[in-house]
């Protein structure tokens, strides 16, 4: 499942030319694979729109009665503090993407796409799976179920690694095996029938490599990496979400802008913590015994407001 | 709201270099609007992906362990048969439509789209409203609640016409009062304050003209237009979804053809109508009566193979 | 298009048993119209699952292996708070809705939702149209193209609610011109065919009413109220928005709570504000200009902060 | 993760009283697992709306206009034959599954659905995975790349089982060994940390059992049956959809006729092959070469009308 010659072949690296909007900086990095964990990647394919889309889709809206009074990133801005959403949605991007089976199972619950993955029923797996590096190869946090707690190391870590990679080897070959075929299509003990491959498969763990086409509009695309590029993603599916960043950058600049703005590095604070922070501007030391917060949102302001948990 | 200088602008007119797939037929007509009904028109304004996208997409799923034994337009059939809709939202186009009201109305039932329009709590709406051509002016069905009869002629007709014309024109009239601005904004009336826009508006009838950028993917986009180009959509949406499937014919080919095979011409024939259909075909005489079929069915399945209803 | 006999029957008053979660403060309402501008309505026609479903799709997300440390309203908070949504999903309510064109108009933007709206193709519309009350009756705002300014009054106003009147009603006039048919389905002059429906209904204006069911998840429908009963939204759809939070306060209450507390009160705070903020926390004066933000911004800022704009 | 007492007592088997809708044949079913497979099962935990809600909710389009001339059985087949969906919408239920991780990952393409995950971020898999029954165990087929061929049988058969518990068996043993837990959650090994749950499932294969809450509109419940219980779909998901059809029928008994005869035994003939069968009916010997048929299409097509391929 790495680019095959087939798959090199259709990159179209030929330019052509088109009345459609363009933007050079993306167009650089077509096809190209940004490489994410030990086997993974993503590569733009294909794009539809750019930032003057946006303006331009808003100010339908405005029609001509309007007069042209704000800059460009001013009317962005304007559109993402106020969750004006749809005209975010004229942009639409196509990613190719190779990730382990269980990234696959996290990313595919953003519905609002469009998805063509390999197929384990009609093809053959490629022999690839996904082990940590040893910097990610975290415990089990033990004040959050859902986290990680700190980075084996020693001997320790070698037993994970270890373990991780025969297992995985091991199932390999039992998927071989059952399949009775190799990579080409060839039987290889012709003397016996292989099992369907659509049965074979369900032999390989879940951190195999698997892939597909990824298409989504640019709305739903920054919600995705609102979600998964947040500290409390898992690392695995945060690091295809930090790769996925830098072409929006590179795509959108002025929505990407915005994006850091009114989005990734802002928060949303409750009801009772406005009340709080009024009360601490008006010059009050409110204790968290009497913020009205749970413990855990109180030291979540506090962390917002840079200031420590104690007060 | 006919295309504003501005609009016409930003039809990006000038050709640019581009790495992704590019269509020349659909380049031809990019951004040039094909006139719809008296005042509306449809045109593209961007696209993405090609017939090509959607068999490569198609061979994610076959990857290196299948042949290149089919043709593409034998592959494009195949998923068309079979249902294999993933493949066909691999491409996206973003059409600017304008449209009375009332045909908006029913195209916005269909979801799996983006749509950026004209808003009327903003801007001014134009003084641009529909009256049928003479040949559409049908008299209510009187077999069928939802369809039209005959066309109306003569003084009938003519009476209609007037009584449209003159009440759309009456309802302006009563917007601009409301407004108490003229086109460009300025008061009418400097010395009474105008109605806010967003209650101006409900004064217009549905047949006034409105506009949106319209952007799907080519699965939804068919599914559209088997839905609006079929006889029993009403004329005027009918006639957005025909000069659309012009575009369709030069954007992707093969799949415009699969798409009058196996959808626009083809035809869902029940299970009891297929009995119908093998006991005529064994030689035998099957009555309406015994066909187990409701007459209408009876009608319907006649008409399909191109006999007379009688027997 | 009042509660029609037909209708009313349908109200499926008589009690039955289910084993199904049901929540008594909401089968107290159930099917009785909730009045909304001058002749609308919202009633409760179905609900699915209740505060306890949502803990408990929660819930299987940890399985065994999670204590019930947790009271119920803290992990709905919780699931609020960090945007964990899916759970919310597993409720679904139906209502039926009668409401002016031009508010179905914004309404049926949002995407997520199931609808079945009356026809005018096959059915003939009621004479009813919404006129504002005379506290509703703005002035288009000065300072803002999309708001509404100071309220009419004395002459102006009435020359607003004669126009809108006597326009609605000759529309209805022309409307049944066109259709030369009474509500009953008889005809008028039976020397003349009638238009067909579909066609003479373009001339009724946007503020006619027609009606729909409209059922959504519990998710998709506070998405659609934390837009909709904000003050930004215009004031007629806002109306039947915080009739819903009405329903929604009896369905959920747990849910109702975290949803003010977390969204309808709450503020997204950009990175930029923390940061002015933070220095005003540490004791610094932040002036306007010194803030990074633009005056928009600034003015939002220090009203969420309960602070005169002035500094 | 088969039910735990604390999913048992949330089963919520009290009768309570309800005003709105309910299915007998339904709520005598409710919460009861129908088993699927060696582990899994289905089982129905809420619903909303019956074939009344249907009939209903099709009648808002025709109002007080239309009487009541049509039987509901007759209206659902016409809604169903015209491709009326929205109607169908107005129907909701959610199911519990436990399904093999490779059949959640067919299932979970069907993105118009509500679903919450069993978590193995938060919580440890149980021991559980599927083998399949010796009359499931296809070889790979050689006509069709993506079908099964002939049953496995005796030493072969025998092979493939003990490789596949082999291998699954030894899966859980490494899980185990990473998490460095048991079920219960206490540590194995107290000298030394356990992987964090959410890198050490990624050692499991993809036969283990996961399971999850699923709620759908009836029409997209349909869309998936009509897919998934399609003999071109892999057994294994099949046999969730057969399923699933029973509660279909206890449901909405008129729906799932209406089903039954216009999707799932119904065909779509495409234009070429309608043209043949009038040929045919006009007394024409028609040959496949001279259809315009592929071969595979003249097969299919021959399949459908109940003759042989032959001619």
């Amino acid at each position: 499942m790495r680019l095959t010659a087939e798959q090199q072949a259709s990159q179209r690296g030929e330019t052509r030319p088109t009345r459609r909007a363009t933007v050079p900086a993306l167009e650089e990095m077509l096809y190209e694979p940004v490489p994410v964990l030990d086997h993974g990647f993503i590569r733009v394919v294909d794009y539809m729109g750019d930032d003057e889309a946006i303006v331009q889709a808003a100010r339908v809206s405005y029609g001509r009665g309007t007069r042209r009074t704000s800059e460009d990133q001013g009317l962005i801005n304007y559109l993402m503090r106020h969750r004006h959403t749809t005209p975010f949605e004229m942009c639409e991007i196509k990613y190719h993407v190779k990730l382990p089976i269980f990234v696959a199972r996290q990313w595919i619950r953003h519905r609002t796409a469009n998805v063509n993955e390999y197929s384990g029923r009609y093809s053959i797996l490629d022999n690839e799976f996904y082990i940590p590096a040893p910097e990610h190869l975290a415990a089990q946090a033990t004040t959050n179920r859902q986290g990680r707690g700190t980075i084996l190391e020693g001997a320790a870590a070698q037993h994970v690694l270890d373990l991780l990679r025969e297992d995985a080897e091991r199932a390999y070959r039992g998927y071989v095996e059952l399949l009775n075929e190799d990579a080409a299509g060839t039987p290889i003990d012709p003397s016996r029938p292989g099992l369907a491959r659509e049965l074979a498969r369900m032999n390989l763990s879940l951190n195999f490599y698997t892939q597909w086409y990824w298409k989504t509009d640019l709305h739903n695309l920054m919600h995705f990496l609102s979600l998964r590029a947040d500290p409390h993603a898992q690392y695995e599916i945060r690091a295809y979400a930090e790769a996925m960043l830098g072409t929006l950058a590179r795509w959108v600049p002025m929505t990407y802008a915005a994006f850091l703005e009114y989005r990734m590095n802002a928060a949303l604070i409750s009801a009772t913590a406005l009340a709080v922070i009024r009360r601490m501007l008006a010059g009050e030391t409110v204790t968290p015994e009497a913020s009205g917060l749970s413990r855990r949102e109180w030291r979540e302001l506090m962390q917002v407001l840079g200031r420590s948990p104690a007060a």
